[in-house]
């Protein structure tokens, strides 16, 4: 357990940019006052807001960067215009420098997962990084992985988000042994994709350290059935959109519901108290921070529209990875299955004539 | 527009069998006091349940069959014991025949299919048949498809379900024009699997009459972005139920917070009229019922689990399909496409030679 936290932030990403990282910086600081920052942006702008922030100042360091990325820039256009310019780059380079111990980036995911890739480059052992959600349960939480690093998986590499979905559910759910879910199809006769039955097989199978359950549905995640859902990035990214516009739904048929009536809106007024609870349990802003798993340091996603409170949480989340040295097990997790791969494939020279 | 429906039912599908299928065609007949049904089932069971539904008895035709599809039967076990004698498959003959408009089972859907396909063959120019799912929305209700037919889809099937999805748009909405959405992720970089651009592209460049609105994203479901949702039935099919787990997750939350102090139980006491509306419109039942899409006639499967009010939902979407003329304007849709493709085949010789 690491004592100082150094987090790397890019302070010109997410729709309003340096008012919202200074502001949610703040309030991670509240929380974690031992914490070290380096906002990279404009110093201008920085300077600007971050006077009204003593805290913030007092703990932050900043480095002046003369380029912003854009929400909308492509990947590649990002990488042209913004490589070691950027302030998303340099927050991605502070922790492969040693600076920092990890980025927190509100900016365009796609352009944060491409320079990651390119700055911090994969784990030993990991053919593509993923990008893990925490999902509120019937249970508690859950993480669900991939929701959009990729569009699509083979069985290795659905076993490689396996295991790193175990590290980080050990990690931040403090769970020695959480279960682990495929995501398929219930129907009989098409029961899943033939990559999806490939790696269900492998993590039965194999004698790796993983609590495998077995395949799950969709309704599994609300329900928390298990702790780690695995699946390709594109049915993960839709998944995952589909719940919050669900929600969203869900919020509006009860705000409608409790204004039809003056009994509804008597009604309302005594269990206001109820209704505020349930509103921050529904919050979006205290699940906010995709994880990027796989990659020779961490990075943490804020969504590009939160506000100071969703940011503070993206910060809390990459402080608590590297506090219990997420990275450290992911590459642990990693090399145990490499040895047990190459062992099957040392088993069945069928298998190593294939390869 | 028809007056006469007939619509041919699975009384021994689904967890409760007949005791439901009879009490939810009594609900049907309360709204549709012309229908007339066939109910295919063991004579004896039947016999005990209808007797307490005077309404049904007089609107029946009871057929008796041997053969009862269990809820976890293979598909292809399903076909080889159930093939002719099974109240399943009599019920899909009975469409085939002409005997009925449509067959309504709340039996297994894999078994459902692969029986439907086999009896009711596809219609002309549709390579596969997918399940289309009605979906609540902020804007009323939009269709989902697949959600679980097949695994995967290429960009010609893609297109196909637009097409299928459009017609049923027109036909339960009465919509003239619905619009038709593409389900893709959101981020720039993956941008979706090829498969999904390519049918982005048809349907933007091909003079199909459809009202094409574009890629949509997970949470544009909720949103009622547009009237017709289109994706591979993998991601659907993880979709429909994630939606399911969520408004199921919510529901827990809110009853959570009602319960949590007397103030919020007052509360629940004076807005109860706004929770018993809130509640109606969440119920799933209302919304029971997936329809399977491009076959020579229209086949209803209901949820498994439902009770008389949903199973009578589903039964309502039967009759609404039949009455409105579904499948000739989807057959009209796919020859108009098909017109299109064969075209466009011989405009670019390079495409041709390709093919």
């Amino acid at each position: 357990m690491r004592d100082q936290v150094t987090i790397s932030l890019d302070a010109m990403g997410g729709d309003r940019g340096a008012e919202i990282v200074i502001a949610g910086a703040d309030l991670a600081l509240v929380r974690h006052p031992d914490l070290k920052l380096v906002l990279f942006g404009d110093s201008t702008i920085i300077a600007a807001t971050i006077k009204s922030y003593p805290r913030v100042e007092a703990a932050a360091l900043v480095e002046h960067t003369d380029v912003s990325i854009a929400m909308d820039t492509k990947p590649s256009q990002a990488l042209r215009h913004g490589r070691r310019v950027s302030s998303m780059w340099r927050a991605i380079e502070a922790v492969s420098k040693g600076d920092a111990d990890a980025a927190v980036s509100a900016g365009n995911t796609g352009a944060l997962m491409a320079m990651s890739r390119f700055v911090l480059k994969s784990l030993k052992g990991v053919e593509r990084p993923a990008i893990a959600a925490i999902w509120p349960t019937e249970r508690g939480e859950s993480i669900v992985l991939d929701v959009g690093a990729n569009v699509g998986a083979d069985a290795d590499q659905l076993v490689d988000y396996a295991v790193m979905g175990e590290a980080m559910a050990r990690t931040i759910f403090g769970n020695p042994s959480p279960t682990v879910g495929l995501l398929n199809v219930g129907v009989e006769e098409i029961k899943g994709v033939e990559e999806v039955r490939k790696a269900g097989r492998r993590l039965r199978d194999e004698d790796l350290p993983i609590n495998y359950f077995g395949f799950v549905e969709g309704n599994d995640i609300g329900r928390g059935t298990v702790d780690v859902f695995v699946t390709e990035g594109f049915t993960g990214n839709i998944a995952l959109k589909t719940a919050e516009g669900t929600a969203h739904l869900i919020a509006a048929y009860l705000k409608a519901a409790m204004s039809r009536s003056w009994m509804a809106r008597i009604g309302y007024l005594f269990a206001r108290g109820a209704f505020n609870a349930l509103r921050e349990k529904m919050d979006p802003r205290s699940m906010n921070g995709g994880v990027f798993l796989g990659l020779n340091g961490i990075v943490v996603k804020s969504h590009g529209g939160t506000d100071a409170m969703g940011f503070a949480s993206a910060i809390d989340l990459a402080v608590e990875m590297v506090r219990n040295d997420m990275n450290e097990k992911i590459a642990h997790g990693i090399e145990l299955y490499q040895v047990q791969r190459d062992n099957a494939g040392a088993a069945t020279p069928m298998e190593a004539v294939a390869k």
